[in-house]
């Protein structure tokens, strides 16, 4: 569809190669443009997945912007980034769009590296304001008078950081565009008490309800004078200035603009060149629809969110997602334990816990994008002993590493930490890769750390993390299990303990994670090559079965550890301090395979195993070169 | 002059053990009570130093809701916690309150480990609301008609996390009561547009501007019904609701009462019986001074946040602190280098910058407590070109933990965190120790981690994390230095380079930071034994100086490392990662000095140091283990 209309002799697309192109369009052209970006953006998503709904509700933000704006001289920094398809598009990446999110290609999100539009790395949210607050004193320092513009969505607003950054911008007083990117949702609908009244002042109920008291008495008054007629007109301008949210961001000491219709070109531009010559913080109001002008999109934004590639009709069934299966097992064991509290930070689809939510809404609570107050919550209801289940992102977890430290390990309450996304994520990249969890959490005392091998073990991991009293933190992949049969109740596993998946004499192959498959995989072909591996599922980088470890170690000569994770202070590591702790390794040699010290771009997840070597033959390799 | 007080006849606070005991005392009794409780706390302070300003700022608040609420059946979480003298002392730690802050007696914050009316163990701020809030959510699943109430600053509500909590409390609509303890000053003032709102709405000028409209109107016009002045009272009451930081709070959903006299015990006791009946979240404002009822601290109350013990007059002299030496080596670096930006989160004082913020005030910024923005802020500086230097405290960093890894080292950007009290700090305990950073920092791709042997190698340092055009850390400890001559201009050092201080042939001891110090020390009790101990001082804890590490381990066969950090995952660790990966585990032995996997309690630093064994004697013990 996208085609064969870009191709027509009329199509503006075709003649728009940069931001300067824009300046010339009348409103029409600039009309069907949008149309066009919407509709290469709905092709391309077919292909290669991608941030939808979120991209094709900015389109003519992004065109007015760009319109009124001049990049890279002035910048716009991005919220989380992943609606910055129609500006990639605008700025010089037309051609590499069919690239988006592979190998190789163009990323998701905006990248310094990609572009000198794209000022900052975002990717995570709430980062924008705080960024761009950063530039604008950079600038003012230096004399520059480019402007800096920070388009952020509602839902980001629900993140602390975000109120620390508007915070600061007001005290400052530096000059600051905020453009507040309003679709009444996150990723899924937004919640937060400051939502509802951003919501209640916007239809202005209260306002008109007071004007119209106003009105009735002023009616029943004989000899109204001119004086009497103005207060009234500057009391009702001052209350609708305090009930609409404008009186939110005038408490922040910026100039609030709006609402402006998003999706209105005529108005976006008009708007903007107002705000261009503004100084000081100023704050733009614009309500936009999140997946405007594609219809499934638009009835459901959280699902056409972020979605993948269109499959083909006959595409063979894939076993279900861990992440499936973590919020199966959630409603499982919540019907035996009404302890249990499932708890998300903006992602109840995105974590499985959509059923949990509907059959236990008294124990499910969504805090919108507040890592780290959903973290010390959790220790709150741990407190009164109940067993929160903190289902988050690993890359998302980084938000609430003091909390995680501070007010659930030192206190040693039990709070279970579900990290979705642990490892490699694919597509997305940089940003969401969940590479350093085992670091980071394995140095907190009271933390246990546990990746189960297949979707299966999931499953009587969340079991046995429950019924453990302490900080436990479960880290499993994104995408589809292995197809482990998910059979019988949930287990409690020995604690601490790993399971000897093959007896063998020459090396021992120590799996965490998805690195048990990769271990299984690895010494089929090395017994091909007549070695005899052992091969261990650790299920645990702490505590380590340091028993089983050390004694298949001590048979075996050779060990060698696999993890998705950086190598330094990870699970190899962990290996590494035990074996020297019990003196082995003058006699025990070990190599550990897990990603160097570096982040892992975008790309399928088999590609990246393959390109950082954390896989079946970079095990394979590693455990060859012990044998030389 | 406390004990002579306490010991008179009419001594209420001798009458007083537990809660239970406020019950009944008159209003005279409380405030004498309330006098005593003063001295006690100054007198101890004096004794063992602690955070006199806070504690005696609350004294009044403390009484009023330990005599209306009842612990531990009703709970209080105070923010950051520093603020509970008065509640140890009321609470059954009376008699064990001359123990304060020394090993094995009283923590200077709450601990759930040590009584049961301490709730929640806090020590960073802004916790309170969120903890609270689980609390109460908890009670509300199991029917317990206890009251939750979280007490915090008005510089703690400047972190965002008090803000995601304040968001989801009104949201919730829980039975929540939040205590604002508004005293204009976090540790040093407060700062932010916020803030400033605040003390606007307080002093009530524009409401006062428009009360005076409204009256002279009405005097103006004839016939004025009883509808026109129930109308003006009306609009009245509606701006004064949206001019006073109530509306701020009604905008969260919380009914919002005061602000009330925090030193009228009277009134104080009043607000809280009404606020015991009320239901739904309700904040109330309490406005209280710090340092309240000794001069000194209510004229300087930032210099008596937290004090140590008196010295006395003949005390010798001490070597200048870590926290000094980076305050000047700033001043000195910011002269030559234009590009240098100094921030802080809310501790100019306690990072040592208060010179530099008077000396460039263009280029200081303290961001309140607000340690995300500080470092997403910091990047958007480097983006334009500036080298931000962050200073904050190693455990607050913690807070921005996602922000250094997402922010700065995705992006590679040139921000040098400057982690103070890294390490053991002694007597603020569990919550302030700085044990973990070399091991979440050392696992970040791109980020470098330095820690100086001494006082004048912080300064050499600072000036080498400059010029490095790469995120760089560089902690260092609290207290005093070394007595290093502070000798000529700061030096770059050679990238990744250590120091090898002592030549030896039968074992390394390779320390960083204060445990090069340790590793001298040792040496030289090794060498009376008979040994001869090499010495390396390794500065870079990442990037290692693998050359120099490894040849003189296999020149030795024996390393020792020592350090003042978790085992897991730190300086130690990374050392056996690169010997491993060199091969040289097969003829080389090594050991690692450093802190179990527990949290470390209060005490002095020496005193903590000797007992989790991470000082020269442990040291010794390590290297002779090795030989045994």
């Amino acid at each position: 569809m996208s085609k064969s209309k870009s191709e027509t002799e009329d199509s503006v697309l075709k003649r728009v190669s940069s931001p300067q192109d824009l300046k010339g369009l009348t409103l029409d052209e600039m009309n069907l443009l949008a149309r066009e970006l919407r509709q290469t953006i709905i092709s391309q998503v077919r292909v290669t997945g991608g941030h939808l709904a979120p991209s094709l509700g900015v389109v003519e933000l992004t065109l007015a912007l760009h319109k009124v704006f001049n990049l890279p001289k002035d910048k716009i920094v991005w919220d989380v980034g992943h609606q910055t398809y129609a500006h990639k598009i605008l700025t010089g990446r037309k051609d590499r769009f069919n690239t988006l999110r592979q190998l190789d290609g163009i990323s998701g999100f905006p990248k310094r590296s990609e572009n000198p539009c794209d000022c900052f790395d975002t990717g995570h949210s709430s980062t924008s304001i705080s960024a761009a607050l950063g530039m604008a004193v950079g600038k003012h320092l230096q004399g520059d008078p480019g402007r800096v513009i920070a388009v952020i969505g509602d839902g980001s607003l629900t993140a602390g950081m975000a109120y620390e950054g508007l915070n600061q911008a007001g005290d400052l007083d530096e000059d600051l565009i905020v453009v507040l990117n309003d679709n009444g949702m996150s990723i899924a609908p937004n919640v937060g008490a400051l939502n509802k009244f951003m919501s209640r002042a916007l239809s202005g109920k209260a306002y008109q309800g007071f004007r119209k008291d106003v009105e009735k008495v002023l009616r029943g008054v004989p000899g109204i004078g001119k004086e009497l007629i103005d207060l009234a007109r500057r009391s009702e301008e001052s209350l609708k200035a305090f009930s609409t949210p404008g009186m939110l961001f005038e408490a922040f000491k910026f100039n609030y603009l709006g609402p402006v219709d998003g999706h209105r070109l005529d108005r976006l531009t008009e708007t903007f060149e107002m705000v261009k010559r503004l100084k000081g913080p100023v704050l733009v109001h614009v309500l936009t629809q999140k997946g405007r002008g594609y219809e499934p999109a638009e009835l459901n934004p959280a699902h056409y969110h972020g979605v993948g590639a269109v499959k083909a009709k006959d595409a063979p069934k894939q076993p279900p997602s861990y992440t499936s299966v973590f919020g199966r097992t959630m409603v499982e064991l919540a019907g035996e334990n009404k302890n249990i509290i499932a708890l998300t930070a903006a992602m109840p689809e995105g974590t499985g816990l959509t059923e949990f939510s509907q059959k236990y809404p008294e124990r499910f609570k969504d805090v919108g994008i507040a890592e780290q107050h959903a973290v010390t919550f959790a220790a709150g209801l741990a407190c009164e002993g109940y067993q929160p289940v903190v289902a988050i992102y690993s890359t998302f977890m980084q938000r609430a590493y003091d909390q995680v430290v501070h007010d659930v390990c030192l206190q040693n309450l039990p709070v279970v930490f579900a990290l979705d996304r642990g490892g490699i994520v694919g597509e997305d990249g940089e940003t969401h890769q969940g590479l350093l969890d085992i670091s980071y959490m394995r140095c907190v005392p009271n933390m246990a750390v546990m990746a189960p091998a297949d979707e299966d073990e999931l499953r009587h991991m969340l079991k046995t993390a429950l019924e453990h009293k302490s900080p436990v933190t479960l880290r499993y992949p994104r995408g589809c299990g292995l197809g482990a049969e998910l059979k019988g109740k949930p287990l409690v596993l020995d604690w601490g303990k790993a399971e000897l998946r093959r007896e063998g004499s020459d090396c021992l192959l120590l799996g965490i994670g998805v690195g048990v498959k990769a271990a299984e995989d690895a010494a089929f072909k090395l017994q091909e090559k007549g070695h005899d591996p052992a091969v261990i599922n650790a299920r645990f980088a702490k505590p380590l079965d340091e028993e089983l470890i050390c004694a298949w170690a001590e048979k075996t000569g050779r060990v060698v550890t696999i993890e998705e994770n950086v190598l330094a202070g990870g699970f190899g590591s962990a290996v590494l301090e035990c074996l020297n702790n019990r003196n082995l390794l003058d006699k025990v040699k070990i190599r550990r395979v897990g990603v160097g010290d570096t982040f892992v771009r975008h790309g399928s997840q088999a590609q990246l195993r393959a390109l950082y070597e954390v896989d079946a033959d970079a095990l394979e390799k590693a455990a060859l070169e012990l044998f030389d």
